[in-house]
């Protein structure tokens, strides 16, 4: 499916291509042309290919779907970007980073975007209606500066899946104070491999937008470039939240392990606590329950009168003894 | 609201900045004019930004907070940084990093520093009152030389941040060696966010102040680089020091875990050492509380005369060699 | 064993390689050259060297299977790279990354391939039938072009290898949440230990086509450079993945550690319920089985008439506020 | 405190400087003259920087005791460096690395030495009385060659504290293999910020000796500069050696965790063992303790003449099958 | 000792160098001169400085075992290497790496290998004697080459060591597997510091050779660059080797780890399961063991006919049923 905005000093005109000679036409009309293509058939493809001059091995990149980068090409500058955004699974730790390349073609008076599915990008659309609500005047800053727009939106949900993202760690976090739960440390693994698999897209990107800002490009003409720098500078700031967010879902790791240990040794010491008071009770109600018999020197105490008291009332006594220690050590 | 501080041989003058035409005449008036921007309307960013052909984008920078930076302008030199302090919480640990961003620019014979709050960032103030009361002497030096002043002033802050989060580490480290808290894993937590937060700061400064520092800024006259020069040594100082107060929080999280692994080991231990005497006793004393009877063979010994004094000596000698072994393993 | 295609406007012959003369005519033939070797002799070896100046060094290179690299030569561009794949052992995660040499050799009008084993190598081996089926046409590309289409060949096994490895991956991950299986912790050093060797292929692969992608190496004419730069791309891709899998694998490590940790605080919760509970009942069914009599002091409980049924239902009741308050924390 | 050495063709002759033209005299004399500089006054430091003409701000580093660094003037080359020396406190591991600036300015016909304290540093020192009883030798080479000696001197005392620090961590690892004491974890934290410390002296002394090793400087004369090269490469594995010692201490610290888990494990083996044995028995001991009676099925073991020895045999027999089984797992 | 091979056109004479004049001859001798120098006293020290305009810092270099470099002097080009064996200790895993510094100078015509100590290096001893052997064809090639064949020899030598080092990994690898025996945690920490101390040979050695491979050293010709080349090669590979067992010690201290925990978690279990079993049963054992009487309601089970058997059949179920249960969860 192929659509074109011209814009002319007059305004914007949206134009349906259904033919490679409709988009001859397009490209070759007076004033900045915009053509978006989505979803495009082979032979729409091989008419793109041919108008634009653009080389079968640029077409194939969108199509397999590899690292976002920007080539330069005699007749244009080619930017191969993602947009990403959080797909939410089942449970609620179950989520993935979804991402779908975007084409940028970036000629003399032209702009060329391209995405593969049918299902229209939200960055480019947005940009796309509001060249048509604001007659045109986006184009009217040249063909770089639409794509510094297109480019611009997508970064901007960067933001938003990075706000997502640290939500989810804020979430896992709070509930890894309330108690050692293993959904934590699936919901941190779901993390970190969001933020593994975003990564991949934020670095390479930064890359290819370093060579539009600093001037390299030969179709991103001078007041252009300082839009660029723009992106750019959040791209660094992207990944620097990206690393910053590895570390505090690692602290939140940590976080998480040390309450497991710390909640083994409460358990241990309760354990040792019951143990150490009542193993050597039950030895001594033992020692009371033989039968020796038969001799002064066989358990004359069972016959004292006050033994039972006595015993009970020792036993009381070592008891008391043994829980204050405990107290004072902070076991209970 | 906007305010300037016009120096010329003579000494200061301070201005009162209503108008776009105060503003032309602050810029135009004859030696060194530094204005002062803090909370400005709309009305008022756009004066500036006419006057002193300061372009939307920077602005927008400062605005949204983006990454310190320098940038290179025909007509002057900008730069972003941000102030740094510790906001303490209601609980002990729980502090945050706040940060402010100051823009700077540097003209020919002005400079101007930008905050977005009403109330005043205290670097900035400070300097502001010294032009003041030392009769423009700061401003003696150019404009460079006042932006200079400001930026010693913020990076003055970073080092008093840095100290109060060295005194958060020790005050952990010594709660680790009095017993294992979880408190103190906050604690480190909040450390380690703080320093996260302040490298995001620290690291992007040292580099627009490298471009300061090594001659590359075009406002920026030789004998005021070498001042550059010394903020830039002090950032990367700040920037070492950072990394070596991560280093040691990290130290202070393993001895934490260790203190708690110490902990487990000496509760099994205690656990152990009572296990270990009177499981086998209660066995000994139940073997004499059966109820086997009728033959010789039936348990004799309950009826030998001195068969429970005998006993309890066993049992006593089998406890003392226990706790002979014990203590020569140190358990006890 | 050497063979060889002559390409010419034509189409393509295949020449057998007998003797040195075969190789110089081969060579010198109209058109493009592609001469295969596999397993030379060290007569036909010396051929090769002297035919097409090749230097002993470069053809023990690959004999000794060092890391893969591009050297430029006055003739030719030397390319070593290595076909990597995963030999699964006897049992389940017992798996060994098996790499073989081939040597890439581009001169002008002549491209040599060279693999050290009898056994063809695949990569190899369908590139050479893909020159026979369609008629050179790979050929007449240029030899640089056929270099490409082996390296793309080679490069395309490397992603299969990962996708094995990812397989392998997410099979632990599977296991590991069903229980802490030390199996599991065998095939997480073997994915590890895959993983470094196959670091070790890429690595040094990417940087030797970077060389080619880049426009650095004589032999490699300006149309083909796009295709080594796509190639180029899929190695970063890879490398990329190689980081991406080895966080994966220390995950899986992780999430394996605490469920046994998760496992032994459960286990122990399990034994400081029961010892909780039964030992102090066990201490108090003592204190009855005692064996005090004579005296009004001594156990009058033994003899009051509801005293056993009073006893029980203390226990009981004992018993039922332990098992509330475990179940509250969520003990049980 | 000023003093200086100067020398002629003729020998060396030490001038004690007490006002600033003893000071300009010593800097115009023929021949090279080497000034000492220590706890200057705020006069004499002024008269310094008038004499020979050194910024306000190489002073101010010296006194702020900031990063180590070599500087470029005029008239001079500026280097910032610090003697390390290891301070022990009162308990075996409690020691500090203390350090102490000293500036060093090359010009050239002269060498200005200048440290903050009264008490001397032996590294200054050492040359300084080198130069007295060798007849001004030292001075013979040129200033350029004076600084060396003294950052020779400096650079040794590195190797000596890193000495001391290889002692402290054998001496650890001696008390690790003997038993898991918590002191020891004190120990290596605090070698570790010893190790931290050293760095921030070590790294930039490295960058800033590269400086005067790599013929940058202007004041240091070629035959000099391979002297320095050998300051410089001894900087190199100093560094290097800060890193090894680092990974020891955090192997020893492993090893310290891993005895610790071991300790840890064996107390549980034991307690295995003995509840194992014991708790089974005394379940057998219980049964014919009870009271059933009345009945040819109630315990009718109790009047079985041989029951007595055939339940201690069998509780033997129990009890030497457990032990077999642990011996042969090497529990025991 | 100093020796020297003589290499001109009709083949090889070797030299014993007893005087400054020898030397000279040697020198100056027509052809391609080799002096071996091994544990040269200080007189010879001096006429080898003398006669090959050797400076006093490279001789000390050697001597004092600095870390390996190349330095380009007027000349000759001096290379400092060290040969790396692994000497084994008293009990198994006690081992050191070994080093021995050689130093090689390469002048225009001729080589000087010097050695510290009397005992030959093997690495240079194995190339003397096939320079006798087969006539001084090493030398024909020029005294870098001479260079080159030692260095190959040394590097050799590295990649024995590097086995060895495996051959230990394995051999622990495979007792991790078998135990948690803690003598394995020794071997580990002396495969790391093995492995530590071998890096800081391997590391500058690429350093240095990656100057003679690169075309830099004025002393290597063209033809020989290309041997320098591989050997370079070689080294990047060994670094490459270092780290993938560093990697691969770190495994096997996590895979020891693991053991210890699964067998920490497996020594609770049985505990666990010997307390849960027998600690209730002991309990009930305990209930019929009391004496209460007197009274319809004072324990009537005691008296009922079939009341042991019941007794002991309902423990034996609960003891059944919970056999089976641990069975699910594979706790036995």
């Amino acid at each position: 499916m192929i659509a074109a905005h011209v814009y002319d000093a007059g305004g914007v005109e949206t134009v349906t291509v259904d033919s490679e000679s409709d988009l001859e036409a397009a490209r070759n009309a007076d004033g900045t042309t915009w053509v978006r293509v989505a979803a495009a058939t082979a032979e729409e493809m091989d008419a793109i290919s041919r108008v634009f001059s653009i080389h079968a091995l640029e077409l194939e990149d969108i199509r397999n779907d590899v690292r976002p980068k920007t080539e330069e090409f005699p007749d244009h500058t080619f930017v191969l970007v993602k947009t990403a955004s959080l797909r939410r699974g089942e449970t609620t730790f179950d989520e993935e980073v979804e991402t779908r390349p975007v084409g940028l073609f970036v000629g003399e008076d032209w702009v060329l975007t391209l995405t593969v599915e049918e299902t229209t990008v939200p960055a480019v659309e947005r940009v796309w209606r509001s060249v048509e609500n604001r007659e045109g005047r986006v184009l009217a800053n040249g063909p770089d500066f639409a794509a510094y727009r297109v480019l611009d939106r997508i970064v901007d949900g960067y933001f938003g899946l990075l706000d997502e993202i640290e939500t989810t760690i804020e979430e896992i976090e709070d509930g890894v104070l309330e108690g050692p739960d293993p959904s934590v440390l699936d919901g941190l693994n779901a993390v970190r491999r969001d933020l593994l698999s975003f990564r991949k897209v934020a670095w390479p990107t930064r890359e290819a937008l370093s060579v539009l800002a600093r001037g390299d490009a030969a179709h991103v003409r001078d007041p252009t470039e300082k839009y660029f720098r723009d992106v750019y500078d959040q791209l660094v700031e992207i990944v620097d939240l990206t690393e910053t967010y590895r570390d505090l879902a690692r602290g939140a790791r940590d976080i998480y392990l040390n309450t497991l240990s710390q909640s083994t040794n409460e358990v241990m010491r309760q354990l040792t606590v019951v143990a150490t008071i009542f193993i050597p009770l039950t030895f001594v109600v033992g020692v009371y329950g033989m039968n020796f018999a038969g001799g002064a020197w066989n358990l004359p105490e069972l016959s004292w009168p006050y033994a039972y008291p006595a015993v009970m009332l020792g036993m009381t006594l070592v008891t008391l003894v043994l829980v204050v220690h405990f107290q004072r050590e902070s076991w209970l």
